[in-house]
């Protein structure tokens, strides 16, 4: 049986970035990596620029900041200035618009006083060539790489890409997740269960799992214990980058998930890890040859998971494996991973496995991070996880754990 | 001119709670805050469930947790019990199948042995009453509230509204936010700029943020300087919760938005805030009559931010303002608001407003947040936000910032 450690090694091992996709730039590809380098296409800005709303002048015509000017032309953003200006003369000019032939400085319009005759009385002591103006390029030079490979798709890059002309950019794409739930007792939601019945609570919860970790879930629907139609199902969920079987994967003597998915070509690199809930957790891969078709090369094609069917073994099963995998399959650093917080009130625990338990974790910016394990009866209790936003990692063995001891937390939210 | 502090106030106490909707249980509402309270259909579990693979039988049978017993029936999960286990009895069981009559404990098949003519050899000393039965109803019971409006939508509640039958339920919706760039010189991203010309960087990244926020972004294109061009696009986002302008609020004399907004009802509560960058930050209400006719009572209909066109400025007023704003339409708490980081070198600096300057904000187990400031030019400066996650706060005046000082951050992502 492997550790928890050992196992998400050897998932980390088989999860490798997908192959890169053009995509548009729209909100959908928000949170994933850019897959190469975006060099502008132009100087930016593209021309010395006014910052201020105000008067394009010459510098050398003030004296102590002063000087009455003749105003000949004004130019609004968007325009070109069609006359330089010459001494003694300005031009009105907009925030963001090209600063004119001769100009050297902007005056904001604040200091500025219009008189009659087309005239403007400029009074700004600290003028000094180059204010207010930006300067041809001082953003980026055409021609520069001004994003990297490997850079994730955020507000800032969003605009980046559109200020260099970009509407679509190769990234790492959103992992395509079949989720399959498994079990003739389970019923859709929808549907009252009779005697001997559960509802598929799995499916819905694993797909917003998938979700929120930026993956793409796709639910395949409930398979019956029964192999044709397991084989056919499981058969679609290959097709995927990734499938998430919910049941049918512990040693019990109707579970036939295991042996369908060897006879389809997956390898099964574990199907037991040490922890509770959720013991039984499979993982395995369809390997598939090199799409670049070099000698043969194996590549993995679909990672299997198999999570147990109670809820709480379920969610934890996810997080554990499957949300790192995706993340590694979208190129992005594991996370979320363990935090040490301090328990806040004692927490007496005998368990044989290392467990997962629900918890309550909470961040003060004077005593960092803070938790407290919440009411939870095992792995069937999704009640108790409603309560909870994370699960505080309870050795083996017959503890009492004490207020003010430090312990690992496996967060599974990022929200503020 | 309003704080940073004081014009958030008077944002919020604009921005309440959108009316509820019924909504599909998709992914689509994850995150999104439930709007009623959610009952339980039925008891759960619904029978007393077997909690193991293993054999239901009575534990008054065994001798040292010792018995052969007559195995009399095989129970799937999914399938219902069709015999009492009687004395010197057992029926194997399958996890999460319903325990049957006269059986009072499930012994796990490990502990199990079987034999010719349909016996097993049981050896579990810790056999006792209800070992590995999970009660009827001991999770809820019909009738029982599970979650309590103003619940947040995360997967365990996923889970949770499918165990008790729920595919739809009233939820806060995510606001509809029209975005609408105004300005002559701004063009769309695929066009290359002319002469005076910028691409419209901030209208794709308004749009994620607004997306990152959890709302609903809609871009209405690209206003003209032209009143009538500017008035039918607003006329249209005011049909939105939110109207995000950029650009075009700012005192220049062909900045036409904050008279035609006045001119469609728009109240402007505020229109510049002591802040760097981004001074020129509008924020107004139009206000309609409640739709439940409640004599003529004003409700805010639609809340208008009008942002600087500098992409930087754009950026910060977003986060301060508009994300809390949402935040709140979703019934949801501020956040991500403030947290105290301390400056990893020097910083000296010098402004005559509060500066929310871009930084580099990272978290470490041991020492607590740790906050540097990146390099940046100024409020045109997109480019330089890439290497930034965050906006330290720079007090006015003329400043040595230590390293080891303490300053305010303003957190924007809530990645791991």
């Amino acid at each position: 049986m492997q550790s928890v450690a050992q196992a998400l090694e050897i998932v980390l091992q088989n999860a490798k970035p997908l192959p890169a996709r053009t995509a548009p730039l729209t909100t959908s590809v928000l949170g994933l990596v850019l897959a190469e380098d975006i060099a502008s296409d132009l100087d930016m800005p593209p021309f010395d620029k006014a910052m201020m709303d105000g008067f394009a002048l010459r510098v050398s015509d003030l004296r102590n900041g002063q000087a009455e000017l003749v105003i000949i032309e004004e130019i609004p953003a968007g325009r070109t200035p069609t006359r330089a200006v010459g001494a003694g003369q300005a031009s009105r000019i907009m925030t963001g618009a090209p600063i004119p032939q001769g100009a050297d400085a902007v005056v904001m319009i604040e200091c500025c006083e219009t008189l009659a005759n087309q005239k403007v009385r400029v009074n700004e002591p600290r003028a000094r060539p180059r204010l207010n103006i930006l300067d041809r390029a001082k953003e980026m030079r055409v021609g520069e790489i001004v994003l990297r490979a490997g850079t994730r798709l955020r507000p800032q890059e969003f605009g980046l890409l559109a200020a260099v002309g970009r509407t679509t950019a190769r990234v790492q794409p959103a992992p395509r997740v079949a989720i399959l739930s498994t079990g003739d007792e389970i019923v859709e939601p929808s549907i009252t269960p009779g005697l001997g019945q559960i509802r598929n609570s799995n499916g819905p919860m694993l797909q917003a799992q998938t979700a929120r970790a930026g993956a793409d879930p796709q639910f395949l629907g409930i398979a019956r214990d029964e192999p044709q139609h397991l084989r056919s199902l499981i058969t679609e969920g290959l097709r995927r980058d990734v499938l998430i079987l919910s049941g049918g994967v512990s040693a019990g003597k109707l579970d036939l998930v295991p042996g369908i998915l060897e006879e389809l070509g997956v390898r099964a690199l574990f199907h037991k890890v040490a922890m509770k809930p959720g013991k039984p957790v499979l993982f395995g891969v369809l390997f598939g040859r090199d799409p670049m078709g070099s000698a043969g090369l194996e590549t993995s094609q679909t990672l299997v998971f198999g999570l147990p069917g109670n809820p709480v073994s379920s969610m934890v099963g996810f997080e554990l494996f499957v949300r790192p995998a995706l993340r590694a399959l979208m190129a992005l650093p594991p996370g979320p991973g363990l935090v040490q917080a301090t328990l806040t009130k004692d927490h007496p625990y005998r368990t044989d496995r290392p467990t997962y338990h629900p918890a309550r974790l909470s961040w003060c910016d004077d005593a960092g991070w803070a938790v407290e394990p919440t009411a939870w009866f095992g792995s069937p209790d999704l009640r108790g996880l409603s309560p909870a936003n994370a699960f505080v990692v309870l050795p083996e063995g017959d503890h009492v754990h004490r207020a003010g001891d430090r312990l690992p937390v496996l967060r599974v939210e990022n929200d503020f």
